[in-house]
């Protein structure tokens, strides 16, 4: 699939057939994730596979947790409506835990490591692309406590659990998201 | 081109040929940003596009100014070789600016609002990829303080200078470099 293509076309998914996905097409949209950029070419991510229903049901009960606590914290009361029963039901989770021991000199900054993380960041937005040239539906997925998510997972606690990426055929018509025009977003100097 | 090409032809170019890059083509790269998922589609990016060879000079003496205290913080002897010298001669540069305040509920949790951070990562991944599709070289430029950035941006202080994106023709061979395979990287649940 042509890269623009993929770019323009690719949007977040929320309803997946239970079909299964092949080993061999998740394992190259794993391999796409691996050629992104990262600071000092660190390849701060690894990746974890869930296909488990018991670890899925684990899932959708952190994303539950999550979604009580935010409306709580947010008055945002359009949370109550979200439905994260698809974790359930998406035929493959990836879990994307990235390492901030490999980040780049803002180790030394205030803030903190950050590079780690988009570099991770790239690497979930060429996994997205990836699977959308491969047929499938995607979803970037943040809605879980970090420390929490690493426990279900079995992750070491120095690593961070950025994000979890749902992959399976879509199942009914994809939303259309606009975005707004470039140009409004954009100053020259 | 093919998106599997892109993703993997792919490199940091550090040096450019002084050809000045089409507007058209720059806006194009934009708009690939533009594509990229944010939380709760906040579309928190914008972009500040450096033509100015003052405001690169400016770009370049920040850049070693970062360069100096690093080396004294982290004592990486390695950084002393390091030449930021194509931030005066790369054609254009792309500043990504996030919005913290465009964030999703990660903005309630105790690290802060980290998807801004992400959205715009994915964006900067999307514009490096175009780039590339379009025949340019790039760079995913970090070694800056934020804070420093932005007064030379002229960026209000609410907002964060996340990324600069060198964007030119190579001048010289792209230079390869390797991956750890992604099985190493993979676990299965």
């Amino acid at each position: 699939m042509d890269l623009f293509e993929a770019v323009k076309e690719r949007r977040s998914c929320r309803a997946y057939s239970p079909d299964p996905v092949d080993e061999d097409v998740v394992l190259k949209i794993l391999e796409a994730g691996t050629w992104a950029p990262s600071p000092l070419n660190t390849q701060p991510w690894e990746f974890v596979v869930v296909t488990s229903a018991e670890v899925k049901e684990k899932i959708f009960r952190e994303a539950e947790r999550c979604k009580g606590w935010a409306l709580e914290k947010s008055g945002w009361n359009w949370l109550e409506k979200y439905k994260a029963d698809f974790l359930k039901s998406v035929p493959v989770i990836v879990a994307v835990v990235g390492d901030p021991r490999k980040s780049g000199v803002d180790s030394f900054m205030e803030g903190g490591p950050r590079g780690y993380e988009h570099g991770c960041a790239a690497a979930v937005q060429n996994m997205l692309l990836a699977a959308h040239a491969l047929g499938l539906g995607s979803l970037w997925f943040t809605f879980f406590d970090r420390a929490n998510m690493g426990e279900i997972l079995g992750v070491e606690p120095e690593k961070q659990v950025l994000a979890l990426v749902c992959l399976g055929k879509p199942a009914g018509d994809q939303v259309d998201i606009p975005r707004k025009s470039v140009q409004k977003k954009t100053r020259y100097l």
